[in-house]
């Protein structure tokens, strides 16, 4: 598969704000460089993890740090290209593909700019199937491949190599404050692995899931009919152990937000279009970890909550919710592997301070 | 040279201190460490500048971070073996010797109970002649070679390589940031140098001058001769540019200490034994950088300023200074090389937020 068109990046762009949960980082600075590159004659090619060769030299290239700071660093693939030398010349041999982190947010759409500039395949997997705040909260690294050596780096050309590390989660540790040295915002290059690892780690068919998201929403607005509605036909797939429903459809209350410990934290409050009875609550920690309907979890992490404009079905990031805008919240269950008991331990409720244990979208 | 009885390493030691100015580190741990390997009947061997072959690997070993978390790592040696043994695979050649960064404090110890532990040599020469807070601060930088790549481990297995920098002092942001994210207390291997690198642009002859400070003290204390008149003597060397004096014979009448942006910073008033009228005051910020006399300026960073008990000549780190204690003031000249322009751009008054320019001692 080939990402060639400005629809595509389009389609893309959009899916990943979906998966993003709320957070991940707006893809609008990550669908320019794209762009560019499609622009400029160049396309990126998606490859299937099957098309890996099992000793083929794989590895994540991500922004690390506030998205908010990236605009001021348009140098992106060429810091990217550069972390890819780097991390040769340490492991002594080539990249063949790159895979994003995750398929949510700017993460997602930065492997496909790079790809496309330097003509390295993306795979299409990656280790979320959603956005989370840590580089160690990826399937990769619950099934054993280590997040070192990692590269990051600066446009400056400041580089720092991450040789080796106690855990994954201090590996996230050391790049945080690396990346506050370095002006807030750095590129990285990390979790290098196999094809193999590829094969039997990562979450599968990642990027064509996020295409599929905006596909089905951009049809649905082309031929009027209800993108939220069409959305979920996409999204609801039983036979894959998918699922997916309307969680509510109300307005915005109130967003009561707090910055504390380098977090954004909030609670958006909604309430019904016509019933003003019914409450229904989001908490969100960069992303959104738990809906409620009338004080009663009805999706919590890692499945997925969205949050979309109940007219266009556009996906909305955290950031941007306010006081009466009128959302269809959607609850999307996690790719299988994301449910498993030693993957909760990592990305599951308790990991974000939840009391109440995991539990299915479509037993809740 | 040899380092092969307990008196010369703590004579080393003693002489450590006096020229930690105030700060670099109580060398106490670092005594323990090499006097283990004495016990182990290993010695540190010392080897002038010109006994290197001009395209010898060098590098300097220190501890970086709080030296009060010190105590709790005593493993420093291991880890600094596998510190250069993770510098020797980046660089793909062998390290042929040891060079301390600091002459002062602790930084100084630690080179030699290395070298004793793994047989390799220690270079008779520093970067400082003395003790300073910054890694970008000695000749080594100044002259231009580079901090990196520069490793970095504690003593779990947390490894970091900074691999490139715009600067020696970003080199020294991200080791202080990269340090506070591994436990406050880490070690380093960096400013990877040839042998010519050495000859031409380290301070020598920095460890048998620390020799000679504690030499003089104790020989002075066996032959019931005044202490520091006798230290005062071998230092004060005109025919070498090298010009020590006594600054000022008081007691301590109060310290005002502040810890601020991670620094020690404190005012040291002194006053006459049997004048009150007389006002010598130090000020230091981890180390002691400038001294005055009845607010006149007597001796100012780069130069060296010594607290010594006024009987025993015990030379006193800043954090041990307090009301009532008998002290001899004594001023030394930094080596000719630092009181070069280009060394004083870097560390000297206006580094340190002084707004009066150098001066040398013997001047004032």
């Amino acid at each position: 598969m080939r990402i060639e068109t400005v629809e595509q990046v389009q389609d893309l762009t959009r899916g990943a704000v979906l998966l993003g949960t709320g957070g991940g980082g707006d893809p609008y600075i990550g669908e320019l460089l794209l762009r560019q590159e499609l622009r400029e004659g160049r396309c990126a090619e998606v490859i299937h993890p099957e098309d890996l060769a099992d000793d083929a030299l794989v590895v994540c290239v991500a922004g690390i740090g506030a998205p908010t700071v990236l605009i001021e660093h348009l140098q992106a693939k060429d810091v990217c290209q550069a972390l890819l030398r780097t991390l040769e010349k340490h492991l002594g041999r080539s990249v063949d593909a790159i895979i994003p982190a995750e398929v949510g947010g700017l993460n997602s759409v930065i492997p496909l700019a790079l790809g496309a500039q330097i003509g390295l395949p993306v795979v299409n997997a990656d280790g979320m199937g959603r956005a989370f705040p840590h580089i160690d909260m990826v399937t990769y690294s619950v099934y054993g491949c280590p997040a070192y050596p990692m590269v990051l780096a600066n446009e400056l050309g400041d580089c720092v190599i991450i040789e080796g590390a106690t855990s994954d989660r201090k590996v996230e540790d050391i790049a945080r404050a690396v990346t506050g040295a370095l002006g807030a915002m750095t590129y990285g290059a990390l979790y290098p692995m196999s094809g193999r690892d590829v094969k039997d780690k990562a979450i599968h068919g990642s990027i064509s899931y996020s295409l599929s998201i905006g596909e089905s929403i951009r049809q649905a607005r082309q031929h009027s009919a209800d993108p939220v509605a069409a959305l979920l036909d996409t999204l609801h797939r039983p036979d894959l152990q998918r699922h997916a429903r309307l969680l509510f459809d109300g307005k915005v209350l109130d967003v009561k937000r707090e910055t504390r410990d380098g977090w954004h934290f909030a609670k958006v409050e909604m309430t019904g279009l016509r019933n003003p009875d019914v409450h229904f609550t989001i908490e969100l920690q960069n992303e959104y970890l738990r809906a409620l309907h009338n004080e009663k979890t009805v999706c919590i992490v890692p499945d997925l909550i969205a949050a979309l404009d109940r007219e266009t079905a556009e996906p909305l990031t955290g950031e941007r919710l306010k006081y009466g805008q009128r959302l269809k919240i959607i609850g999307v269950s996690a790719d299988p592997i994301m449910r498993r008991d030693e993957c909760l331990e990592v990305f599951g409720p308790k990991a974000f301070g939840f009391k109440e244990p995991f539990a299915p979208l479509e037993t809740l």
